[in-house]
This record gives C-alpha cells, sequence and structure tokens, in this order.
C-alpha cells in the first residue's frame, strides 16, 4: 500500500477550478509583471500563462510554482497550448511585437494584428464568456482590432489604455502636492501615449478643483508650469524604456487593478480604452480611453466628462489618427 | 434630463453576482463575527445574511454598508427572506437556541433539529450546488442533521469542528514556546468541545515532535504538565462565555479561514467535522473532527492520523455519545 | 532537561515590540470592532486594550488571542492597567459614558471630560509621542477636550469627526449611483452628526462635479432630492441604534483606516477634528472635521475647500456651537 | 498666491519615515523580484534601493513610482548614494557577481567578498541598528562574510538560506500529493544548492510523519523514489536558469517573507542560514541554514531537529566545505 494509500482516505475527486481564472498572454516583462502582480495583490489565485517561446514560459512557470507557498497555494498553469486557458473570466493579451527601426505605425499594426487573428480565436473557442483586456499596443488600435476579430459586443473588449498614464499623472501630482497618490484625482484620456488629454478641468483634491485656483492650469499662460506634469507622462515611457529597457512593474500594477475590478464586481471607475463613437462628438467608429464603470461584465458605462473646447479639440484629433490608421488595417 | 443620464452612457446593464457569494444565517454574535472577517480579510466581498430578527438583521446591514468605502466596495445583502441566498457558493449556518437551564442535551439537539428542518431545505432551493458549513452547537451532531436533512453527499456538509480548538491549543502552545502561534502545529480531533481530543503524538515545531523529546506528554505522568494546555482549551470557551457573555472573534475568524479554503480550491488541511465512519474504529453514522483537505468541493480527503491507543479509544468514546444522541432525534 | 531547552537552542533574547503598536481606550462595542477591524486588515499586529471592566476585558483578549493563528500571529494585551500601553504609536479613546434620559448635552460632556481627565495623562505617561485619535462622543468637543488637557500641540490630537458621516454619503450615492463606493466622492464636514455640513459642491465622480449637471443639487428647489441622502446620512445613526442597539462596524473601520493613514505615513486625506480657528472665517478655538491630510505627525496640512455661502453658515453656526457647549466645561 | 499655498493649511512638516523601512542592495533580477514582493504584498511601504548601475536604478525606481497608486503609496527611493538608506530596520542585499566560465569557487567568493569589503561597512554607517539579510551567492559564505565584515552579533546576520529550497520542496510535495503547498510541512537544511540536506524524518502533513508510513522514504531503497523530488529541488535553480536565465520570483517572494517576519516581529520557524557552530557536532565557525525563530531582533533561537545519522553526516559534510573555501578568503 502506498505512502499516499495511507495517508488519505478519499470522499470525492478535486475540483480543477477555483472561478476566478484569469489567462494572460505573453510571457514577456509586461505580461510577467502583470501575473506577478495578480498573484502577489491577491487578484487571482489561478493563472494560465500562454506564450510560443515553450523554454522561457516553462522557467517562469516554475519560477512562479516554487513560490506558490508564498502566495496562498496559487495554481499556475503554463503552455503553448491554449487549452490550458479554458474557462477564463478574463484574458490580457501582452503579446505583440515592437516596431521595427524605419517601420511605419501602419506596418506595425499590420503585424501585430496578424497575430491577433491567431491568437484571439484559439482564446474565444476555450473561454466563450471572456472578456477581453488588451495591453499590447498600439493598445487603442489593438483593442479595436480585437473588438473587429472577436466579434464581441463592445463592453466585452477593452483596452488597458490610460488607467497607466493616469497613475502616472497622479503620482506626479502627488510629488508637487507632498500629499498621498491616491488623494490626488485626476485623468488623463484619449490616446495611450503621444497624444493623450489630460483633463485638467476635472483635476481635484478632496473635490477642490486645482483649476478654480489657477484658472490657467494645464495651459502654456500658466506662469507655475502645472503643464510640465503632462509632458513628464508622455515621456515616462519613453525615459524608463531609455533607462532600463522596458517597462514593466507600473503597467503590470495597472493590469492587476482592472482585473480585480472585474473580478470583484466592483463598479468601480477607470480610463480605459472603450468605443467612444458618439461621445464628445467623435463620429467614427474608434476606441479611446475614457473613464469607465468596470465590473464582471466588463464596461457598464462610460462617464460624460465635461471637457473644454480645447480638451474635445485634442480628444477628436486623436480619434482622427486612429481611424486614419485602421482604414489600412487588413482582415 | 436628470443627473444620473448626464452621467452616464450606459453600454450594458450591470451584473448582479461575484461568483464568490456567501450566504450566513443568523446574525447574532458568531454569524456578525464571521461575516465581519470574511468582509475584512477578503474573503468575499458579496454576503447575503439571513436571520428571523428583521430589525437586528437590518441594523447590521445598514452598519456595515455604511462601511463599504473601506471594505473594497463588498456588497452586503439582508432579509428574513431566503430569496437573496441565491447562488451562494456556501452557506454558513450559525442558527439555533441555546441550551435552557434544566434541558437536557438531546432536548436541545431537538429543537435546533426543528430549526434546522426549516433553515436547510431553503438555502438548498436557492443555492442547489452549495456546500453546508455548519457552526451551530451542538455542531457535530447538527452536521449530522444537516447532512440528513439536506439528502447530500457528505463532502458537501462540513461542521466547524475543532478547527477552532486547535487554534486555540496552537496558542497556547505559542505562548508556552515563544514561537509564533502559525509555527505550531497540532491537531485537536473528535467533538468539538468536552470531549474532543489532542492529538498529542502529532504536535510538531519544524517538524521535531515534542512527544520524542518528552515521551510523557500529555499524559499524568508528564512532569511538565503538557497536559493543562488542553485542559486550558476545553475550558477556554466557557471562560470566556462567563468573561464577556459569548465567544465570537475566533469562531468567527474560524469560519472565515474555512469559506477561504473552499472558495480558493485551495487543498489545505483542516479538522472539521466530516463523517468518520470506517476511520480509527468507527462503526456508527456519525460525523467528528479529522484533518481534512478542504478545496472547492468541500472535503474531498481525510487524513489518516497514526492515533495512539488512548487517542483512539477517546475517539470512539466520542461516536458513542454521538451516535446515542442521534438515535433520540425525530425528523 | 526541559522539553524547551531541547527544542531551541538560544541565540538572543526575544524583543517585545513591532514598532506599530496602537492602544485603544474602551472594549466596548466601537473600540472591539476598532480593535478587530485593525487586526483582520493587517493595520497593527500589536493592539493594548485598557478598560475599567476588568472581566469583559479578560473575555474579549482571550477570544481574540484564540484566533491570532488566523490574524498573522498578532498580540493582543489587555488590561486595566495602562501599563501595557507603553511605547503606543496611536492611542484611539472610544470610553465614555452616554447620554442619560432628561440629561443636557453639557452636562454629558462634563461627564465625559472627568473620565478624559483620567484617561489621557495616564495615555501620555506611557506614550509620550503618541497621536491621539478620539472616537467618544460628541466627539468634535471632546477632541477639543483633549487637545485642553494633554497639552499637546493642534496636529497631534484627532478626531474621527466626519470620515464615518462621509463614508456613509458616499455609500448612498453609491447605491443611488450604482457604482463602487470608493469612486463616489464628497466630503461631509463640520460637526459629526445632527449639524453636519454636506459640501455638495465638490460631490464628483471621476472629476463631474454633479452640481455642473444640476445646479440645484443639495437644495430644497432640487426636483431630484439628492438632499435626501445627507439626511439619510444624519438619521442613519440613530437608526442603526434603534435597529440594533449601537453603532459598531462602520466606526470600528473607519478608525482603522484613520489609524493606517497614520502609520504608514501616507499622507492621505481624510474628513477629521481638527482646530479649525482661522478657516473658513472661524474665529473661536473650536474642532471641527475638515479634510486633512494624515500622515505620521498626525495633521500635516488641512484642506481649504471652496464652500459657497450657505455652507460657510451651517459651518460656522456648528463652529458657535461648540464654542458655546465649551465654554460650559470645568476642567 | 500659488495654488499650493491656497490648497493647504499648513500645521506641521511631514515625517519622511514610516518606521518599517528596508534597504535592497542590488537592483538585478533577485532585488527587483524581492522590491516588488515586498510592496505588493505589503510587507513594507518604504523601500531604498542600492546600486552601481545610475541609470538602471533610475528606470526601476521610476516604475515602480508610477505604480505606486497601485501600491497603498507606497514611496520608493533610488540611488548609488548610500544615504538614502539611512534608518533601515533590514538591510538585504542581493548585490554580487556570478562565476566566470572556469573560475574556482574560491575566486567568486573572494571577488565577492570584495563587493561586500564596500557595501556592509556603508549600510552599517547610515542603519548602525540595522540587522542584515542576504541572498547573494554562495549565500552561506557570504553570511560568514558579512558577519565577519559588519562584526555584528550573530543573530542580526541572516542568509536567505534554504528557505527556498524548503518552498520547492513543498511544492513538489504538494504537487504528488495534491494537497496545498502550505499544508506540506518539511525542511530543506544545510548549504542552499547542491549539498542541502531534505530533512526526511521531519516530513508531515497534519502531524503524520511520510517515515511512519515508508520506512525508506528518501533513501535509494525507496521503492516510491520519493527521494527524487529532493534531486528535483536541487537541479530547479540550475533548470530555472536554462530555461528564463535567471531565477528571481521565488527568491523575491522568500526574502519578502523573511522581511515580514522580522518587520512584525512574528517569532515564526524558517530555514534560514545562521551560526551553526555547536549544533549537530559542528565544530567549526561556518554558517548553514537551520530552522530558526525569526523576530525583529532577528534569530532568537534555532530549532534542535532530531537528525539521522546519515542526515546529520551529510550536514557536518557541507560545514567541512564551507570551513575550507572560508579559509582561503582574504579580508
Amino acid at each position: 500500500m502506498s505512502t499516499i494509500l495511507k495517508l488519505f482516505q478519499p470522499l470525492q475527486p478535486k475540483h480543477e477550478d477555483t472561478g476566478c481564472k484569469i489567462t494572460v498572454v505573453g510571457a514577456g516583462q509586461v505580461g510577467m509583471a502583470a501575473v506577478f502582480s495578480m498573484l502577489t495583490q491577491g487578484v487571482s489565485n489561478n493563472i494560465a500563462i500562454v506564450d510560443v517561446m515553450a523554454e522561457k514560459l516553462r522557467g517562469e512557470m516554475m519560477d512562479l510554482q516554487h513560490g506558490s507557498a508564498f502566495m496562498n497555494n496559487a495554481k499556475i498553469n503554463a503552455s503553448t497550448d491554449y487549452a490550458i486557458t479554458a474557462g477564463s473570466k478574463i484574458c490580457v493579451v501582452t503579446a505583440g511585437v515592437r516596431q521595427r527601426e524605419g517601420e511605419t505605425r501602419l506596418d506595425l499594426v499590420q503585424r501585430n494584428t496578424d497575430i491577433l487573428k491567431v491568437i484571439i480565436p484559439k482564446l474565444l473557442e476555450h473561454s466563450p464568456d471572456t472578456i477581453f483586456l488588451i495591453a499590447s499596443n498600439p493598445v487603442d488600435i489593438l483593442t479595436y482590432v480585437t473588438w473587429k476579430i472577436s466579434g464581441l459586443p463592445k463592453h466585452r473588449v477593452i483596452g488597458s489604455g490610460t488607467n497607466l498614464d493616469s497613475a502616472r499623472f497622479r503620482y506626479l501630482l502627488s510629488e508637487r502636492l507632498s500629499i498621498a497618490t491616491t488623494s490626488c484625482h485626476g485623468y488623463i484620456i484619449g490616446e495611450h501615449g503621444d497624444s493623450s488629454v489630460p483633463v485638467w478641468s476635472g483635476v481635484n483634491i478632496a473635490g477642490v478643483r486645482l483649476s478654480d485656483m489657477n484658472p490657467e492650469i494645464g495651459t502654456d499662460k500658466d506662469s507655475e508650469s502645472w503643464k510640465d506634469l503632462h509632458d513628464m507622462v508622455v515621456k515616462s515611457a519613453y525615459e524608463v524604456i531609455k533607462l532600463k529597457g522596458y517597462t514593466s512593474w507600473a503597467i503590470g500594477l495597472s493590469l492587476s487593478q482592472l482585473c480585480y475590478a472585474i473580478l470583484t464586481n466592483a463598479n468601480s471607475v477607470h480610463a480605459v480604452t472603450t468605443y467612444v463613437k458618439g461621445e464628445h462628438g467623435i463620429e467614427q467608429e474608434v476606441f479611446l480611453s475614457l473613464p469607465c464603470v468596470l465590473g464582471s461584465s466588463g464596461v457598464s458605462d462610460v462617464i460624460r466628462q465635461r471637457l473644454t473646447e480645447n480638451e474635445q479639440t485634442q480628444f477628436r484629433k486623436s480619434a482622427e489618427m486612429m481611424a486614419k490608421v485602421q482604414s489600412g488595417i487588413k482582415f
């Protein structure tokens, strides 16, 4: 009689699932930071990781599994085979190629579209009720691409968008004001990256709008140069990449927060990439970031911010740019 | 146009559920301590509370809801109507009457059986796939009663049992050894309460058995009187009740831990009340505590401890007592 | 050779302290809910509880200690002797008598002042660098009283104030808006209780002011009756007390949050009772709630909200009331 | 009047410290995984990182700071200047060079000793009361080296040792037994790495020793080949490095757990590198892993396991090896 038979009197076979499974596609720096954030912050204890690099994938899986005693017995599975993703509540997509030197933006988008054309149907096949959370760049366009490929209703296709830009913005506000980041309220909307729009009209501390005290805030006329904070947000991704080679921790944490909102059905508000046709005068079928209510059905509502004319103009310019790139994509 | 219509652009109706709902029956001290432990420890953020005292119930619900901002936006619902319990993964039962002066144990059991005959079918009606976790006393017999009434397979009917006795035992060990409670390993099995059995043969620190260093440990012959620790465990419920009128925090935390093991499909080992016929020579159909593997299917396995002859005798005596009381219950 | 000597090779005596000790004075419903919140939410794992009722105190201590394995090995100490409070970073005071039938407010204040005259010097004696967090009612006046008795600088004497009223307000907003409580921003300031002032001008979702969409919000002219939310906040303490006999969970969680901000030096913003002379035209030396920056030095800054004339008038009226009561107190 | 002056009414300057500061030396994969584990698991919210690579360091710092809103407003500081480490409760050292091809072990030790000779005095200068937690490899010898260089009492110089090996061992046990890692108890002692010793005599589930059911367990004679589990532990570091290029997550989590035990004064038991002269017949002044009680004074006690003759022989062999290498080090 084996040790195991001597030790256990079995009553009932064990379940495989915990009901809060998350799949992360892509075991690169962003994907792994997201997985590690979710596990250490208790967002999920059941994560499947998919990638095409079998060895790297196995190494990451083993390294995480060795730490399972330190992470509430988390279950981590990894494979090149999408079968392991079955039954995921959320599929986070971090896979994709980077811009080559001299490559046009459209060429990059096309290459990543071709990758999503492989990934998305496989994920859907194994998790037909899943919510997609896209982090691959350029995130706004690739969220649109995922929506097109998947054929899902728009509330179930979300991009990580400017949730990270907003977090960077709040951190810089907190540094300047010497108070907690979580007490600094403000949103960056629009495109994740260069053409993002800081909504200065809504920036507030305890409900006190900075623009009420400094009406020129965020403009070139402001003698206190608060505009620099947004400039630093735009530059910070480039700067971190220049300094350490990639960004990982903050985007991983941002994805972890968004998954938490969805899995716990929080109905909390976050700036994420969503379908914006009809908002702020947008007429194109594009995806950009706006503050959204996130819960277990995905995006239930978009918050209608009151943008200044200038903010609206910038937002629409991003939309035009998106539409232009999108029109060249071959599905 | 109302404020709400101006604020939100709706995309999709919100979900009601989070997939990790727990129902607690009984809004007394034990039930409320359990609810509060689960909410503050992040075990569930979706709890339904049922009781017959509508006013008290509403007061507790409001008091918890006022704190939802401090508990990750937890959803708390309470009603005398079992409809609110629909879709619960676990139903924790803390309801029941207390022993009247002069009342026999059997009379008490019968009165609580009559209560369970009302509660259990209603819970099952609204959550046919639920797992029952019984905390009402006498817990071992009432777990048996729930099993009988519900007609569920045994792995889905669990009693809180000696998980609490074991926690008290480890705390007392930790005080005597001046090390962390979580580094003191030991189980109390059998009946929750007076006839509980401390398994001294398995008590260990870092795998070092105290009984290897002190072969008389736990017996009357032990000059170091370690036996006192178990005596204190048995007395402690009485003492706490004498001092503050009831016990609440520790039992609430114990229930929270067991729910965590089940909801996260942890497959962790806990001493809980389970069906023990066939174990350690028990021939009666009784429920008593043994170390069990707990996961999302409930109890998957019972751990077969190597008991000393003396430990076995005590365990069997508890079983006989249980069987005797059970034989008098009218269903 | 004893079991313990055989088990351990000692290297160095153990420390007593963890550096984040909190004392809670008063083992009633509020005090115990605060202690349990702090322990289960991981705010502190080292708590001393003081009360005059030795038996009740010992019962609560034992009940918590029995749960230490479920709370990261928390250390809980309780005594009628203030010596156990030595070295506390924060002293939370929940002790005090309740209003007798027919008793004037001033008489109540005097009785509780007499209690604080005993408690505060003893706490200061054992923890000269501590921060006081007062929760006893009427909290605003008793915070002033503590300031007077202690002789401490004002940044180290804080009242729990309208942090709870604000939490209730946000919960009711969240119910009406169907979004997360933590995404509903709004402050109630002034007196904790009947004359509290909701700052409607600052209520916002994602920076979108409700008053921009509904200029009459919070007034009697508002056809949508948002004012009812504040009325419900004012009534809710009374209602919970009527229904369950006391309030406990929400105030306990509120105290836990404030201690977390202080212990982690968060510099986060909370509406707490502070010295308000000089703010919003107040000329009296009174304590009332305003949004404050909380960190390890206590209150570092008060946030200067832009109040409407009506809000200012209400705020000043509270201040006058406080000053009047204070003038009758005998120290 | 500036926006900030309009917003805040200052009461008192803010503190810099939170009382639970940790310094991590080395911003490589291990150091950063440790920092991220500590921040996301709430072990500390105040971390200083030191490295010689200024750019990489700045990139990591910015990336973490951008995530501060997701990590309870954590404060992260990084510099090549040790001044930022002032007042650290724990200094975690992950710095060091890797073995060159063809390099002898002694040569590697000497190169890392030379690095520690620079680092340790600087850390001590700014945090004279700190505890050292060494993770640089070969960890056992470098813990000895740190003890020598620092001149600190042995309880304040700890190596991460076989805490990780033990976690890997428990994970493999959990896989084989299909139960939670945290319910699998067992220690690996001795040298971190190749000559580590699994203490099969203490491996147990719920106090049930596997060796009682399978007396040959862990030996070559065991027909069930449990020995393979230890072989896999030894190989796993090599395998992960081969697959992903380095190990990071599990060692980072292990360091986080050890810091938690120290900062919360848990007095919990962990297998860490400590001074072992006098234990199990060791006569040399060497550092090896044994189960130790960890609290805020560092190692307070070493647990005296009952090793089999074979386990003792292996342990002593490791000690001899250590002593031999140590004798060649030039301080």
